[in-house]
């Protein structure tokens, strides 16, 4: 396993601390996780259904260190049949994860990191679900925990903040107030970062969503695969998982992924639209579904360059689009999402009113986060006289 | 399979519509599901770690009938060793089932029976968990859903059943108040009652859970296993699964069950305590732990014989206890638990307090919802004093 950057291609061993380019500059996370896809195929590896994050192996740059590692994972895949819209849907519910989002994923990575390099501090920034997953998540081991939020984060993600023992900073401002904050107090106190985009490794836990959709479906591809995007990391690691088990043989081709941003946030979106080389577009962004509300996408070069290889592309939707997706959704499956968590719902709705996808074509939706996490959101919809109840 | 009254011995088979005895009445649910567990015995089966609620062959009452069905149950069995009050600990959390309560597990079975028996709607009465339940995992199938819930049920579990699409009958009044008026509709309208006690259906999907912590741990039997009582139902298919265990061999002893009320809602534990024959006192109740909090909980009968049998028996925790266990137990080991899923911890550090539980003890915490389901609940910890964040 060595660490690449993306732009310039400078290669590096996995060090203590290591986590961006040193010509590449720190703002924006360009490094990659790359293992010897070759060496792997030969070994013509299989893996189980219920696989947990850490049971993947050679595609891991992790081993496991705390004894929660091996319950965090192998979430549900549901299969509905002959809806009137579609013949076959999944929807893979992440939000059943010890958080209630897959920022697990990331996180146990992490924290397994951060203690093998022998940090004794591990922090990040977030506008809610990354930072209770790693205070949860962290809470039994001997690690502090240092949490920068903004303010308005909703509910459910602050009551577990808050009781996780972690410590918390409020940030009077936008989640990217909170990003830099941390990063100064990392900086200075030598602690280890989870910060999206700039930690290489949280992707590396992010894409095992995608394994376990190829797996659990016993290796039939689906048609498309939609997953909500903010910072661009979840995606990002959606895609390179796919990749990578088209690269170890296990599939001849992928889904194509289509990144859904709300059209109140979508900075990506016009990132990828302009085309490359990617400059990052900055407009003023704030939209309801919090988990993806970002003004600064800091992973939008990998969620640019890996979508231009997949052959996917962006679709925005709008905010009401979004709260309607999450009645409908719970209407017609039970699965209940927080707005980021329904808004891939949204997408294939936009896509299939517009005509571009089939009744045949079998898609599958990533559900990132429990409604749970923002029981008071549905409520906009109603107040707003977008649906009923 | 046959169906058994505890109070007669009469013996039924399972026709639709059957719940009750004909002679000892329907305001109690006496009738037990028993199998034939000598010839279960003989036939030395084997089950999964990864069992879902409907792969435990013949000790079910039920097929599978919905796609969701294989997807609920096998949620994680978590191991925390070296505490200072505890050298292994471990926590089965079933927060992290399909609508965030153990509740799925029978919930699921129901439907099935629902389904099997012909019937076109599913009915209940709840304090908020058994409702959200049945709500979200009937959505997708073609039965109508009819709910009954008192007044003040909290945020997260109102916010499921708003979305389901479930015909919503707020009671002002008690849990009480929402049987009586559920009842009256279910006998009007001939539908299938998913309520506790009456349908005897339900503990086979509860018992589950005993199952799951067996297998997980090895077949190691844990000293001890602590469980929060309201109505009585979880607690008797705790027990039931155990002991259906040693019936089919696969152990020769079972763990000691610990029931906890709060002692503001504690009328099993006062019927226990008087002692056989069993006589329900009935002593006004109100806890903050809303899902067990309960007047007249219609299955102390299992509730109390089966305690007896297994040679556990009930305590009871103050409410602040519940709020203290709350935070106590998400500081220790990151799991987050709605009042009555932590009120198993408050048991378990009450008696290792008064010495009744050593330090070498096996203990296994059932937490039975998710603390999402009620985000507001520790702010009353706070508001009163009895502890900071």
């Amino acid at each position: 396993m060595i660490l690449r950057c993306m732009s310039c291609k400078k290669t590096f061993n996995p060090t203590k601390g290591l986590m961006t380019c040193d010509q590449c500059g720190d703002l924006y996370g360009t490094l990659e996780v790359i293992y010897d896809y070759q060496a792997i195929r030969d070994e013509k590896p299989t893996f189980s259904p219920y696989a947990s994050v850490f049971d993947w192996g050679p595609l891991l740059p992790i081993k496991s260190h705390t004894p929660l590692d091996k319950t965090i994972g192998s979430t549900p895949l549901y299969h509905f049949y002959h809806l009137n819209f579609l013949e076959h849907l999944m929807i893979k519910n992440d939000g059943l994860l010890f958080s209630g989002s897959l920022k697990d994923r990331a996180s146990i990575v992490a924290i397994n990191r951060c203690i093998e390099e022998g940090y004794d501090t591990i922090a990040c920034a977030s506008t809610g679900n990354a930072a209770a997953s790693l205070a949860l998540l962290s809470a039994h081991t001997h690690l502090k925990t240092e949490i920068f939020i903004p303010k308005g984060t909703p509910k459910g993600k602050l009551s577990q903040l808050k009781l996780s023992g972690a410590k918390l900073h409020v940030v009077d401002g936008s989640y990217e107030k909170a990003f830099e904050n941390s990063m100064k107090a990392i900086k200075k106190n030598h602690w280890y970062t989870r910060n999206s985009a700039i930690n290489p490794y949280l992707l590396e836990g992010k894409k095992t969503v995608a394994y376990e959709i190829l797996i659990q479906n016993n290796l039939n591809v689906p048609d498309y695969c939609f997953v909500s995007v903010g910072d661009g990391t979840i995606i990002s690691g959606v895609i390179k998982g796919f990749e990578e088990f088209r690269a170890i043989g296990l599939i001849d081709h992928v889904p194509k992924v289509i990144g859904v941003q709300s059209d109140r946030s979508k900075n990506i979106y016009l990132t990828f639209k302009k085309g490359p080389p990617y400059q990052l577009v900055l407009e003023p962004s704030i939209t309801l579904a919090d988990s993806i509300s970002v003004n600064q996408p800091r992973d939008f070069l990998k969620a640019c360059i890996y979508m231009e290889k997949n052959g996917g592309h962006y679709i925005t939707v709008g905010d009401d689009e979004i709260l309607m997706a999450i009645k409908e959704m719970t209407e017609l499956t039970g699965v209940f999402a927080e707005p980021a968590g329904a808004t891939p719902y949204a997408g294939l709705k936009k896509m299939i009113n517009n005509g571009t996808i089939k009744k045949s074509d079998q898609v599958v939706l990533l559900v990132s986060g429990s409604g749970l996490k923002d029981p008071n959101a549905y409520e906009k919809g109603l107040k707003d006289g977008i649906f009923k109840l």
